[in-house]
């Protein structure tokens, strides 16, 4: 594939260019383990993306994405809307850089994740989750600004980015147990990372995890289209995966892979942050534990080499204590 | 060296024998990462031990011990004393190995440490820390089952297999930054780790640090002479830093050093593990935060090339809540 194809901002995300991204990453971000944990009596793989410098995978795809900006592009910034993790990757990636980035964040946001964001030199501009469009201010603030707009995730290099995930999870398999992952198991906000990862692990089987009521992948694959959130979604903890409707690039991959979707309860999810904490010891925010909630409420099947995803660890110390110390 | 010397018992650990423990440690767990934090606006490097599969650095000598039994020792078993991880350390040796394994805890080790080697397959008999003496209990056991004793700090292999951290950190701070670590800080219990990592760094500086009350080594050190701690010491959280006395196995590889010793009070402690959960979204218990409590505290040096271990994270959920949420 030639360079001009993996620059084209309007190709599909590809093999090729997640291992692209891959590459770029591993000189920058050494690899974050790959730690085992007993399930039922069988032994599945957790990929710690909590301890990436951002406490998220997300790093990747804003790393991937700004590498490959033109010079004016840098020049003239970038700007990205996110509750969070995504916030923190674009804005880590921008510092590295010297580029200057604008966040546009929902005022009910983490504490941890606006306050890190602010950390890492972004400018960050809050929004009312129910009353404003982040898509609208973006495009605003980019009309004014000539800045590059970094989509969470319906854009070819952060599915790439956030993919060469899975390449490390293949790697990493392999030389602990001489065989690649026959299932992948990865959360789900707007389908970024687990289409990514999909592409560079043809033969495993694919499973997402979405909170209840937020499930909107599970209900278009099921569906074989695109269907929004339903109106008055419940309120949910995992911030980082309230996303309101997939996109084709990522829907289309995960369908294509015949992707199995299940959704995880609140109980769930805070049952499989306290095993993260216990068996773990790791620090595991809401949205970065359905994977994990998936396996051990049993709605994702374990086979003999199963991976998933601790995706994020940004969580605020007091709503953390409440949940552990239950 | 030769085997037969490597196997002595009454041996002085060495850079050869922390070698070899390292070589056998790697071909069963993978290397903990090494995570950069600012601090001050400088970096410093975060060996995360509390991500060994029994949540401490105690794994490496337990499994560099057991793996140098003879087969009529297997046999036999082993007996350990140990508020927790030492004990795990065993136990998972002990069940990798099929050797039946005997731990004597005390009765006020935190609960999570007393069901883990019991999920482990070590037969666990708990005492009365005040009322006691754990030695004596061990003894008696080893005395009637022909069982070895496995100490916690005061043996070789232990030493060795704990020093192999100071391996992988060295390897690891090249591979990162390019050069060597110049100042290596770590958590001081009986002095098992500090002394067997500064064995393979000999150009670094050392520094060790204690729970307030409980800093024997410090007096020891600044004394010229072991000392054990003061009747009456304090009461710590830091569980796994209880150490009456250390042994002159350790001591004199820390004082031949010129070791640096600090010791950090409860409050710092408990700073350290907010910091952790926060910014490198770790679980740390109290024990495994001294290090990191030094550095932020300002009482160890930060230089150019700073690493420091966080050694544990087997804490309560309530006592983790009480500390994070405060």
């Amino acid at each position: 594939m030639t360079e001009q194809l993996l620059l084209d901002p309007t190709r599909k995300p590809s093999a090729a260019g997640v291992m692209r991204a891959a590459e770029k990453i591993a000189k920058i971000l050494p690899q974050t383990p790959l730690l085992p944990l007993t399930v039922d009596g069988k032994k599945i793989w957790c990929k710690a993306e909590s301890l990436q410098p951002i406490g998220a995978f997300k790093i990747r795809g804003g790393w991937h994405r700004l590498t490959d900006l033109g010079a004016e592009q840098r020049r003239k910034g970038v700007v990205a809307f996110s509750s969070g993790n995504h916030a923190q990757g674009v804005a880590w990636a921008a510092k590295q850089l010297n580029v200057s980035a604008t966040i546009i964040m929902p005022s009910d946001a983490p504490l941890a994740k606006l306050e890190n964001t602010k950390n890492l030199g972004a400018t960050v501009i809050t929004y009312d989750r129910l009353a404003d469009s982040r898509e609208d201010l973006a495009a605003e603030f980019a009309g004014e600004s000539g800045a590059v707009i970094v989509p969470s995730f319906d854009d070819p290099w952060i599915v790439e980015g956030q993919g060469s995930t899975g390449i490390e999870i293949r790697e990493q398999m392999i030389t602990l147990t001489g065989q690649a992952p026959d299932h992948i198991v990865a959360c789900c906000g707007g389908g970024g990372l687990a289409s990514g990862m999909s592409l560079v692990n043809p033969d495993a089987d694919i499973s997402v995890v979405e909170p209840e009521g937020w499930d909107d992948m599970r209900r278009s694959l099921e569906g074989g289209t695109i269907v929004p959130v339903e109106d008055n979604p419940p309120a949910t903890d995992c911030d980082a995966l309230q996303t309101l409707m997939v996109s084709p690039l990522t829907f289309d991959i995960l369908r294509e892979r015949n992707a199995h979707a299940v959704a995880v309860s609140r109980e769930e999810v805070h049952h499989a942050m306290r095993v993260a904490f216990q068996q773990l010891q790791l620090v595991v925010e809401p949205g970065g534990a359905v994977a994990l909630a998936a396996i051990l409420s049993g709605k994702a099947k374990i086979t003999d080499r199963t991976a998933l995803t601790i995706s994020g660890g940004n969580v605020d110390p007091d709503r953390f204590a409440q949940i552990i110390g239950a």
